[in-house]
């Protein structure tokens, strides 16, 4: 490194200060295969070369270089690993044994963090639905009759859940034209969701359903998601069996883990329910499941919008309560993503068909430019930070990705 | 072994003759942690122990006990493999090196065979999604607009994937009384759904396309799926998004894997297509991807129905084109499972949803017991031969599960 850094190593307000500490796995030059990492201001900490060295009792967690072994290990290895780290990054008495291990984050290629069980994308935006509800069904009911009972949600595909960064192939598909005719080509209506995903550590037992006071046994951490969808292709296919290809070619989320030992300053409460759900999905009076993750949408650099993930109407606690509810397991890595992410108002909707009604009032960016939905080249940036001890900030970093034509390699592995 | 097998160690008509060779996995005493294996008549070769003293250049493939790393070996080494096993298994002068291999299938307990990466369920029965269709929307068109242009497909719940032999739990969840009223109790409708899987070896490029010509270089082989699903719990979760919970419980998949390459005799074309497909869809001409398997579907020793898979409308290849057509990758143990069997007339249903017109109808079980859906306690069986060569029958396996009360520890991993 070109200086030292200061210990802890992270300037003050940081939003990757000592009291964020996520979870990523990179590959860099001089580094053998992957390797598990903390992030600690601009640097990364080699989680894998670290333990060897200084806990060598929960190296083989991280021997092969990604989360999966410390998301299965469960809440009382998920401390002692986290405490460890704190004392390393605090304690400048641990500066001379962890200052060789630190690398600038720049200098390093940041993948996939953990292996993708099974994918879950929910519906958990009451604003969210209720603005699609309005534009698809503009005569009914905008909320279906389930959807304040239960968390709806479908199984999304896990193959296709890519690291930020990962350029975007417009996804080619059948659409109806205008003009009431079939077609195959690329779609002509790309969009965003900014959501919030979590990330599931310990598994469940088949069969057994997981309280919602339990929840915190089994979630680990929280990433950034942007859960594409080609809504041309979604609106010809998904009916009756639900989104597939429009919502299959790729997901993207952000690289670093948040633990939820990170975000106990942003806990607070959900939104009052109504009707009050059934006993098994009943949070009233529970530890509370909401956070106060603030999202920032950009669009080639343009903030397009805000979304408040505390104004989520069911809870990771619920969905996994639901989840698990009629037998199913989770598994480690099991990937939670909440749906899209939209408050009451507009610079709060956290995809472009609601900003844009539909696609019927465009988007006017800086410099004139108009938008409906997505044009190559154009590049989203999805944000996010929540309340820190003493009024700091945690960063959830970011997940990013720049639409290429289609057809386009785009090197995933 | 208490008699020592003539070989090849079949008896001539079994239906894992010396033309089969399907693949599994096992455990058993004496053998240290899983074994890849080939079943032949009613023994089992060890392949893991097989191509570690015969085929050591393959051996690594086979060293973790399960398929995954044959299925990602691709199409020369899947037939180098067979070809091997067809000369051990056939060829008498090998008989002393590979006996000592073989024990008893009765003496194994068979495993999940490969990892599942992707689960599609997918609705390729015309006849099945018409039975359906007029069940849910009596008064509607059967089939929805897009059926015939696209083979729909949802992804399921790779995590709830077991293996034929595992109790099934019926599931609790969310659903309507007759009388309107939301209740959260087990499923009062438990049904089954008769399937055929396939199996994806070679994975794909992410954004480039597997036209029709190349499934071939995909797809390894076929296993039995039965696609337990909870109507009730489906029927009041599924609108917007698709079936979540109601199919996601259990799936259970037979312990074989057949080869394509055993089942060479068994391609036939499948139904003509009225419309004729988008030109990526549009397989007139090519190899045929039908196949002439006929099920049987048997509940507590009764036969209920005989489902002709060569009736399905849309086959593997053009699942496979489709799924990839708009730039989602397929990887290895990709599981697509066809979604029901049924054929035009009720002995050829797949499920008791249509055998018993939604439930109006009990079947009638020898010993006068009627039957709508499942009862706990119930043993579903599904079975199924094709075409072997001169005259032959070609063995699937079956697939197996009984019906246990909600709850009850299934002891799936």
């Amino acid at each position: 490194m070109s200086a030292a850094p200061a210990w802890p190593p992270a300037p003050p307000g940081h939003p990757f200060g000592p009291h964020t500490l996520p979870y990523g796995s990179f590959r860099a030059e001089g580094a053998e295969g992957r390797r598990a990492c903390v992030a600690i201001g601009d640097l990364v900490l080699d989680l894998t070369a670290a333990t060897a060295a200084l806990l060598p009792e929960r190296a083989p967690l991280f021997a092969d270089g990604t989360l999966d072994g410390l998301l299965g290990a469960g809440p009382a290895v998920w401390a002692e690993v986290r405490a460890a780290l704190t004392r390393w990054l605090t304690d400048a008495r641990h500066r001379p044994a962890v200052e060789p291990l630190l690398r600038p984050a720049a200098d390093v290629t940041l993948t996939l963090p953990f292996t993708v069980a099974d994918y879950v994308d929910f519906y958990a935006s009451e604003h969210h639905a209720t603005n699609l509800g309005r534009l698809f069904r503009p005569d009914g009911d905008p909320l279906t009759p389930n959807w304040k009972h239960l968390p709806i949600g479908y199984h999304g595909r896990s193959g296709t859940v890519v690291v930020s960064g990962t350029p975007v192939a417009r996804p080619a598909g059948q659409r109806r034209t205008a003009g009431g005719d079939l077609a195959f080509g690329p779609s002509e209506r790309l969009d965003i969701e900014a959501e919030v995903g979590f990330v599931v550590g310990t598994p469940s037992v088949p069969g057994r359903p997981v309280p919602l006071a339990d929840a915190g046994r089994h979630l680990f951490g929280v990433c950034l998601v942007n859960d594409w969808s080609a809504r041309d292709i979604q609106a010809w296919e998904y009916v009756p069996l639900g989104p597939f290809l429009g919502k299959a070619f790729a997901t993207s989320v952000s690289p670093w883990v948040v633990p939820l030992a990170a975000l106990g300053h942003a806990r607070v409460a959900p939104p009052p329910r109504d009707p009050r759900p059934l006993p098994y999905l009943d949070d009233t009076g529970g530890e509370p499941w909401g956070f106060d993750i603030e999202l920032t949408v950009t669009l080639n650099g343009h903030t397009l919008s805000r979304p408040p993930f505390a104004a989520m109407y069911w809870t990771a606690a619920q969905q996994l309560a639901h989840l698990t509810s009629g037998g199913a397991r989770v598994r480690p890595g099991d990937l939670f993503a909440s749906g899209t992410v939209s408050g009451p108002v507009p610079g709060q909707y956290g995809s472009l068909i609601e900003l844009t009604r539909g696609g019927a009032v465009p988007l006017e960016l800086p410099g004139g430019e108009a938008r409906t939905f997505l044009r190559d080249g154009d590049e989203v940036v999805i944000g996010a930070t929540a309340p820190g001890p003493d009024g700091s900030r945690i960063g959830l970093g970011s997940v990013r990705g720049r639409i290429v034509p289609p057809g386009t390699p785009t090197g995933h592995a």
